[in-house]
This record gives C-alpha cells, sequence and structure tokens, in this order.
C-alpha cells in the first residue's frame, strides 16, 4: 500500500488538524466535541422513536428498526469523551461525572443496555415491544441528564 | 404503557427543542448541526484507523474492529442532513452538493460501500486487508472532501 497517498488522502478528508490528533491524546476540546456529536445524533434517531412511542408520529418498524440499529452503536461513544481532562471545557456537564464516577458510569450501563434491548426488540418487529424499550431508553436517557447535566 | 412517563422523561432527556423537533420537519440548522456531529464522528473512529494503516500508532485488531464497526452505521449517517433546505446556512458545504446531485450520491455511496468492506476485513482480522481498506475508505473521504467542501 502507498502510504503517501493514504497520508495525503487522510490530509484532504480530515484537515490537518484531525489527522494530527489521532497520534497523541485527544485535546479536551476536542473530546468535548466528540461526545456532544454522539448525543446530538443519540437524539436524532431516538426523537422518532420516542415520538412513535408516544403516538405523535405513526409508528414505522423500518425506521424502528434502523434508528434502533445505530443507537446500538451511538450509545456506546460518548462515554470517553468524559475524560478528567474535560472538566474544565465549558458545556452542560456536571462536576458530578467526576465526583460520583461510579453512579456515572452506572448510569451509561443502563443506557447500553436498554438500547440493546430496543434493538433486539426492533429487530423483531413487535411494536409494542419496541415502544415499551422506547420507554426504558427514555427513561436510561433521564437517568444521566437528571443528575449529570446542567438544568436548562 | 405510561405515556405521561414516556413524555417526561423525553422531555428531560432531550430538552423541549429536541423533543418537538421530531414532530415537524427538521429545522435546517438542526439538519446541519446533526450532519456535522456524523462527520465528527466519523473522524474520530476512522484517525485511528487511517493511522494504523500509515504505521503512526501500533496495529489494535480489537480497536480497528470496533471503529469499524461504528463506521458502518456513521457512514449512513450524514447524508439526509444535505436536505436542499440547508443550502443557505452557513457551513463548509458546497453548492455543488445540490448542483451535482447525482455525483454527490455517487461519493457518499462509494464510502458507505468502502466502509463495509472495511468492516468485512475488521471482522477477518487480518491486518494487511484491514490497512489496505482503511486506505479504500480515506480515499472515499476525499472524495467528497475534494469536490464538496470548501477547501480550508
Amino acid at each position: 500500500m502507498n502510504t503517501k497517498i493514504l497520508a495525503a488522502s487522510l490530509a484532504l478528508a480530515l484537515g490537518a488538524g484531525a489527522a494530527s490528533s489521532v497520534l497523541a491524546q485527544a485535546k479536551p476540546e476536542v473530546l468535548v466535541k466528540q461526545r456532544q456529536a454522539a448525543m446530538t445524533l443519540q437524539g436524532k434517531y431516538f426523537g422518532p422513536l420516542a415520538a412513535m412511542a408516544q403516538g405523535k408520529i405513526p409508528f414505522d418498524a423500518k425506521i424502528a428498526a434502523r434508528n434502533a440499529g445505530f443507537l446500538s452503536a451511538l450509545s456506546q461513544m460518548p462515554w470517553d469523551g468524559f475524560d478528567a481532562s474535560t472538566s474544565g471545557v465549558k458545556s452542560e456537564a456536571l462536576p458530578a461525572i467526576w465526583k460520583d464516577s461510579a453512579k456515572f458510569k452506572s448510569a451509561q450501563d443502563l443506557l447500553v443496555s436498554n438500547v440493546a434491548k430496543l434493538a433486539d426488540a426492533a429487530k423483531g418487529g413487535d411494536e409494542a415491544a419496541i415502544k415499551t424499550a422506547s420507554a426504558a431508553v427514555g427513561k436510561a436517557c433521564g437517568g444521566c441528564h437528571d443528575n449529570f447535566r446542567e438544568k436548562k
């Protein structure tokens, strides 16, 4: 493989900043941006599931399955972004994240676990099961947002 | 299911803005934020694969497999964010996205396809195959960034 071509592609693709950031510990600001990106996308794909569960939009098994699958990946992505090095970066993250890290970890694990159950339910295609599993995911979202995020 | 509890959880979890945004066509600014979030996370998880392919960090089959799996989902996420309604929102997206939409779609498809090949290679665990597939993904990133993103 021609590594020069790859390096050039990467520089084009990611921009010099992103390409170099992987070679060292990611900067706190980058970690915050990445974890916020994961939250944004969880909102994008959970939103319709929640609206279906609440009967605010029609149930669509195909969209439910796609979104639940995406959430299986996304629900694992934010957590390494809450590195202690980020505690001084302006965001809605509360100090409790680092003070009560065991509780924060439990809340993360509950989300990942509930999303996995939702993804299983979504593969099965049963509307009631999917809606119940979506409600449990919504509750798990609140488990972090209630205790570890600044109230707006 | 108690939909009142779900609604309350959601309001807490997503904030009123996010919860209501799913009930209508997403606003252009939201679509831009979501597509940029997908790009940020593609950078997060492709960066180490690219660095491994270039020999800048040691090859790690486990990280490669995890990241390639995440990229399988992430590579599908940005595209609906390039809705025509977003063409007036300030971003690095070039007008060519909407003028030459067939070419833009081909470039998207190439990325998704090359990421799928990378994910297959990563499941197999063969270092050389993973590195070659990573290089092809890097090239596919460039396929959009060269033609459809403002040069920095």
